[in-house]
């Protein structure tokens, strides 16, 4: 089950204000992806940098994705908020709104979404707040793509409602036994060579060496990195020159997921 | 010019989480009034609120107007912030398209779109941010009217763009001989019964008389109130009785404006 | 172990801008208690409600207490946050020098420290959280009382520091077996006659009824109910009759814990 | 009047949960000058950097300052809010509060307070809400400093009322003829040379070029500049040679303003 095509998404817009995160260099980082995850306020952007980054993404064809969070600026919506399914929902949908605003501005539709950071874990795990959130999906965004891990409630939420879904792989975080990624607040500063070789074994292989040294498998669609992450640049740099050396062509998800 | 049909709008859905703000009973409201002006999450209104607000009015048959302020909870949007036009229009766009997507969640479309407090105001006067506000709406809202004072750069605006404009008459509001409104933080009890004859007589004779003694002209489709002004409840329904009462019929913009 | 003096402690100041809670009247409570908990401003509470609840406290001789929350002013600090022990006790010492800022500008000193809801509950569990707070009292507030649950970890943590600690009955709030309160984001309306007979008990007999029906043991100095609870007025007036009725006088905390 | 010592004093710990701004450095900065203006909140600055800046001003003997902000972070504080000189100052205590107790827990007193961007220059020709502020500082704080402009509101309200105070130069800001300085959103690269020989020149002759081409007198005690100017480690190396280099000292203001 060797992929030839694969997607790369990444986390962008997810400065505030005058404030900016890593050495992020979102400008370059939009030329070496093809879906954009935005963040929409709640842990991170703000309405003039989601302007920005929507309007960046179309003009290098890249995918625009809304990329909600836990309300926590502070936090980075990496720490758990302890609000009900609905709430959480009613939180996305907002911020999926006016994500969704800007691209409408900026000549686009809404590609996909993706939770952020701790709801994203939240999600994985809660069947409810999956299945709450997947409901909304089919209402009001049914074409757009609902990008999570492969085993999560998020992932069976969507296949059960006949929802677009995409896996994801996860670069530049390690991952347990069990598939799930190891959550951390703040991941270091990888090595790209490394990352390259992991990223190109699970495209061709499917499998990926857990925390615990034993391998398992990793069924995916798209590749993600985070922007964050020091070194971002040179590690979406190296991992798209090892994946072409490979014969895997990167595209756009509706290319590889129909 | 005597109106025999006109619009009745109110700002609704203001309160935050726990709180609720002056008297307030929006279900009750939602039965009086053609338009409702839903808060947005920058001044008043939360997610949770904005979803349980949009299907209030949808199930009154209300039309779902979007009502972004200032970013400024404390505030409650009546405080000018000294962004730029640009910055401004942006937090509209994020607050617009929010409220949009709870609409679209609950099957309705955006009818209009109103600036909330000290931002209403200052676009009124502001004709950099009017313009920039309208040829957003042109772009990716061209059917929603634009609620707005009439004489205000807003209204300038949106007709040289020929964009759809409602303009407002406020029934517990002062008028200066400008015919601007006093801008006020807090509008106290006013007495209903004087209310309504005066929205009767704006109605009837297209004048109010401003703080001064003076009698101005005030043309408009729509009567506008606060539901944050204390007895709001007893002042719409005088309001009602009064404009029934002399032979006008209150409806939805749609069927006023075209 | 009847008691013959008690502590009335109560939430006050839980407003925010233009909003309320509840059918909450803070003047009038202010005279019927002995010590205030006054939000600080992330969970409810604004920099001019504060400087205005401080000052009522001080007019009525009643103790002033900080009431610190998580960041949450949507879920009214009622919601747990996935913070470390070192984010949250940071979060403890902005609020607390902000509330005692105000005290100390209306010329009194901070009485007491209250973590408010969800706050309250994980430090009670949280030994590591409850003891850096403790550690944070001891260097910098170390005649102010920490007020806590019986057999919670903030008062193991209390006592082993040798702080000074009292521990509260909560009056309008349900029991579990274990001493522990059960938490709940909305207490409905509670009947004043019921409330007062549990408190009267609870002061002269020392225990309590859980919800399972057996009766546990509940020693403490001060009792406590929640300005947001529906009828909270009556609730306190009820109370405080049936306590001097039984015998037993409401004095400041520094009466009663030396 | 050439000084013979001279304070300096910088705006440090303005970053923001996981982001920073600019290519601040702080630990290296705090090395260079005596005063510190730290973040308390509002514009920039959260509860744990509020904690590890006050602690590392300690531990390089630099005078901890309060630096309260207008309630807008992603505005970074420099757009007016049109609050009431009650709400501004209430939200300074506030600010001052939360300040002091990191000040406290870390063993040092409060030495200054200098409002921040769009506070300062209101401040600075806002009459009543000048002397509302130093009516708080006589209160609660009378020996800690208020850091200003020479000619501005808020040194007549200190002067008037015999609070100490502090007047400033700032090196990386233009001046305009009347004294005041040309306040920017963004200040760009500026020249650490041209800052230098401005800074002496100030020093040594009491005088600096207005944007005009006309030399205006500039009385201070201290010298400003900002963590967030692009090449800020740079800019306060060369002026710190610079004023070695001519003679003048650099000391805590306690030396110079007693």
């Amino acid at each position: 089950m060797a992929l030839e095509i694969v997607d790369i998404n990444c986390d962008l817009g997810e400065a505030f204000g005058r404030w900016h995160v890593g050495d992020t260099d979102d400008a370059a980082l939009m030329g070496l992806i093809s879906s954009a995850n935005i963040a929409a306020g709640f842990h991170g952007g703000d309405p003039n940098l989601m302007d920005h980054t929507v309007r960046l993404a179309v003009e290098h064809g890249v995918g625009v994705g809304a990329h909600p969070g836990y309300h926590d600026l502070q936090g980075f919506g990496r720490r758990k908020i302890n609000g009900t399914a609905r709430e959480l929902v009613n939180d996305i949908v907002y911020q999926v709104g006016a994500l969704r605003e800007f691209a409408r501005r900026h000549g686009t539709n809404l590609q996909h979404v993706k939770p952020h950071g701790a709801l994203y874990m939240e999600m994985a795990v809660n069947p409810e707040l999956a299945q709450l959130f997947v409901t909304y999906m089919r209402t009001v965004a049914p074409n757009a793509y609902v990008f999570c891990m492969a085993g999560s409630a998020t992932e069976k939420a969507a296949i059960e409602a006949g929802h677009p879904v995409v896996r994801e792989f996860y670069a530049d975080r390690d991952y347990d036994e069990s598939g799930s990624i190891v959550f951390t607040r703040d991941a270091g500063r990888p090595d790209p060579a490394a990352i390259a070789r992991k990223v190109v074994r699970a495209c061709t292989e499917g499998r990926v060496t857990a925390v615990t040294g034993k391998d398992i498998a990793v069924p995916f669609e798209s590749i993600c990195f985070h922007s964050d992450t020091l070194g971002a640049l040179d590690i979406v740099r190296h991992m798209r020159e090892a994946l072409i050396a490979a014969g895997i062509r990167i595209a756009p998800i509706s290319e590889i997921v129909r």
